[in-house]
């Protein structure tokens, strides 16, 4: 990495470079623009429990209302002793409070449970044995993956068991002519995506958490990520899953096959149900080449409109090669640099910024289709100034700043997060209109204002927005402000209160937002047949009212 | 087009340019192999009832063991009365046998119903109404579209009413900025994607029926087809559904979001349910742009091991741009010129043929990635010849040999036909087991055998076979010698016994073979929960012991 200043200048010339060539329009290779300046943070994912211990608020002391459902039995010691003849002495954590808090708390440390055992099997037998009493026994049960979630949904909220896969992290098979993948659900993400690296084939989800959670967890979650755009979603890439049902009844429907209409596809039902109906412990899915060439750019706009011009061309140009399309604002890039140094991308700072990433197999091709996307972009005004990365160093940076934002957020006093899609050209009147809406409310704008700002960024080729409300303290005056406007305004334009975010606890009470009654009540049958007694995941999810 | 004599020998200079490019490995431009000589059958999917009507068999005379289920209660003027109060005189047909036949009837003439009436719905509304009625009637329903499956699952199987969705084929809308397009289940496939292709877009899938059949039927069966390659399943690219269930109660499911993770992704259920947990009335599905650039190429080779490379070195590079690779064995080439004519495509006749479809946004980065890549195979010895399609007849050409096999067995005297996948190494081993097995029966090699031809053709990416066995007429001992032998050779490969035709009344006491007793179980359960009078396509899709 080049030393802050030299690497700054560089990046400006590199910028430079970009406009030079956009004025003459003549077909130059892309030139370097090495060093982009920004240190590329460590994860969002990385976690100092122990100094938070003792200031992490209950979930049921924060968001009031909960009741334990005294349906459920709390757990004696002849239930402790039945799972450690299952899972062995070094399978639970039992009654230690400091080696359960991680398990208790998410990673954001807004939701915090009481379990008092976690159990970690290690194969999919375990797993069926475990459920299979917990049924029985009327205990409830939270499946548990990274635990990197976003809505409180993998972790407890009063004394439900931990049931976490990380035993289970086996790579179960590869088949090299198809680009099938078969493997236990608690492989980490990353760790497989560097094992199918080696075979020339990439998972086909990326996402800022990838070092840490579990692609059961993905699957799970229906987990959508950075190149959902060209890879698509979880419902089409995944072709199989093992699943055991509360019950203890194991689900092998491990196809290999990428066609297969012999029946209800039951397997889809699991993808995206938070842990309700099922807990995933095998998974098969299809992997893609990795392509031998990547390009990563960066272009400052002055509009949101700009944005959705460079969007739609880069549809028509980039076409097959294009594998990301990100946006953030400047509030984005300054909450940023706020937390982070140093701070030059481009010489000049602009209201807008989108990132560009292109795969595919012919290096040349690829160059010369966004050359001339770029130098299209520049020559009709659409965007004001770019960099193109020149190695892997530079795309890993570029990448970082965009993956970075979650992490600067967590270091504001508190953020009032969402996760929201809908129709393009709506998404930035979306974030204006919250804005405008705080100030409006006198919780914004002002020098002693609780919010301290409102900070965008998304997946514009997925029509899913980021917003983030970075504040000085929790208060109940913002908090009523945003929600349920923020909702309402969402429904009103055809979007998704969570779009990729999922329900947890965090969300399931608003689902009425996005889903019809008839709707909902057919997913409350569903998870009353396939979980009678209710003890997977409970409190969360579905409204509980 | 040209004139055979003349057509055929430019085909073989065409060919003999691509054989000496290979040769010198000199890198010249793709040179045009014009006119290709296939006459262009037409689609399968014509039908002369008038001619049939008295000599098709009822499926219950065909295929013993079927008994009417009498929970269901026979229409009656009364029924038919409130029926005609819903959807008018012109929305219906009663008790007109010619007019009811091609509603009773498969398109292969294979499978006949007995229904009395029929009727067209020309609203969601319309389709609840019904519903709600033989619900609480419980009059048994066969919801129909295009008709053009190859199960039976689509026509009556005693006198069931059918819902035919035809008069629902209104564009509800289209955003051209995601390429979301909503639309009623009625609307033709080829209209469809013409619509599109005057906006710069194009339907995910594609196959041989496409002038008939229905989105809504394409999705209720999970149809896959040429594309699936490049442009994934249904469930991956269909965004929303409305859907009528059987006892009325309309489902909006109707998202326009690529993202959207609240709550069980229900639609998913009924992608693939043909037609028997509720009625697909409206669609959301995410449309691609359609390539400024497409090319298509014909390779003949020695085995289907180089079969295997070809693919295999087409996804390293052709990649992104790789939109169909299909391959025939010489039997179905030869299938195809008994009974169209002229005959030739390439100077020479190969035991395989595959056919090679790319589709990309640059037309001289797409010419170059094809050219290096057939110079290799030829180079490398992988394929023996080959021909480039110059230009947008020549594409239909070679496409229309490929859709032509269907048309060409049809003209046979009686074809068992299968629809498998399994892993791509045993695709042919499949085949060639096939025949072994038949000689050894003693119905096939002799020249009086009942079986007259096995003949092979598919989607190799798709690990997709599709298996047809001609015969002089179908006979006891070759059905048996066939099935389930067929089945078990397939359930031992982990393959599936139907990968896009489905279940129907053809295979579904099959089911077995590829889906396990706790699989089935679980899908009873939900038919059951979602249809418990059972009204919906019965006799069908499920083992009915």
């Amino acid at each position: 990495m080049q030393s802050i200043a030299s690497s700054a200048s560089r990046l400006r010339a590199g910028a430079r470079v970009l406009r030079a060539v956009a004025a003459t329009s003549t077909n130059v290779q892309l030139r370097a623009s090495p060093g982009l300046a920004l240190r590329a943070p460590a994860l969002a994912f990385t976690r100092s429990y122990a100094s938070d211990q003792k200031v992490v608020a209950y979930t049921v002391d924060k968001f009031p209302g909960y009741t334990r459902d005294d349906s459920f039995k709390k757990l004696n010691e002849n239930d402790v002793e039945y799972f450690r003849s299952i899972v062995g002495d070094n399978g639970l954590i039992y009654n230690n409070e400091d080696d359960l808090f991680a398990y208790n708390t998410d990673w954001m440390n807004k939701f915090r449970g009481k379990s008092q055992l976690v159990l970690k099997p290690k194969t999919t037998q375990q797993v069926s044995d475990i459920l299979r009493y917990c049924n029985d026994q009327r205990l409830a049960v939270v499946p548990q993956g990274g635990n990197t979630g976003l809505v409180g949904g993998s972790v407890p909220v009063f004394d439900e068991i931990v049931l976490n896969l990380q035993g289970m992290n086996r790579i179960r098979g590869f088949d090299s002519v198809s680009g099938i993948l078969t493997a236990d659900a608690g492989c980490v993400l990353e760790v497989l995506d560097n094992w199918l690296a080696e075979k020339g084939y990439m998972m086909p989800l990326d996402l800022g958490a990838k070092g840490s959670c579990h692609i059961g967890g993905n699957i799970a979650t229906n987990a959508g990520g950075l190149r959902l755009l060209r890879y698509g979603s979880l419902h089409g890439t995944v072709l199989g899953l093992e699943v055991v049902l509360p019950d203890g009844t194991i689900l092998d429907n491990m196809s290999t096959l990428r066609k297969d209409n012999t029946g209800y596809d039951l397997k889809q039902l699991f993808i995206g149900s938070e842990g309700t109906i099922g807990v995933i412990t095998g998974v098969s899915i299809l992997t893609p080449h990795r392509s031998k060439a990547v390009n990563v750019a960066l272009l400052g706009l002055n509009s949101f409109e700009d944005v959705q011009k460079a969007f739609k061309q880069s549809r028509i140009e980039l076409s097959e090669i294009l594998s990301a399309f990100e946006f953030w604002d400047i509030n984005a890039l300054q909450m940023f640099k706020k937390h982070a140094t140093p701070k030059a991308v481009m010489e000049n700072e602009y209201p807008f910024y989108v990132l560009i990433e292109t795969s595919g197999s012919n290096k040349d091709h690829d160059d010369e289709k966004l050359t001339t996307y770029l130098e299209n972009m520049m020559t009709d005004g659409v965007a004001e100034d770019g960099v193109v990365a020149q190695d892997e160093t530079q795309i890993r940076s570029l990448w970082s700043l965009r993956e970075g934002f979650t992490e600067a957020l967590g270091k504001e006093p508190a953020v009032y997060k969402y996760d929201i899609s809908m129709p393009v050209p709506k998404i930035y009147e979306c974030v204006e209109d919250m804005r405008q809406h705080l100030k409006e409310g006198g919780v914004f704008g002002a020098e002693d204002s609780p919010v301290t700002d409102v900070v965008a960024y998304g997946h514009v080729g997925d029509g899913n927005l980021h917003l983030n409300i970075a504040a000085q303290r929790l208060d109940k005056k913002t908090a009523e402000l945003i929600e349920p406007y923020l909702f309402e305004w969402v429904s009103n334009h055809q979007g998704s209160i969570s779009a990729e975010h999922g329900l947890g606890v965090a969300k399931n009470e608003f689902l009425g937002y996005s889903k019809s009654p008839v709707m909902i009540q057919l997913m409350k049958k569903f998870k009353k047949m396939l979980d009678p007694n209710g003890i997977l995941n409970p409190y969360k999810y579905l409204p509980t009212h």
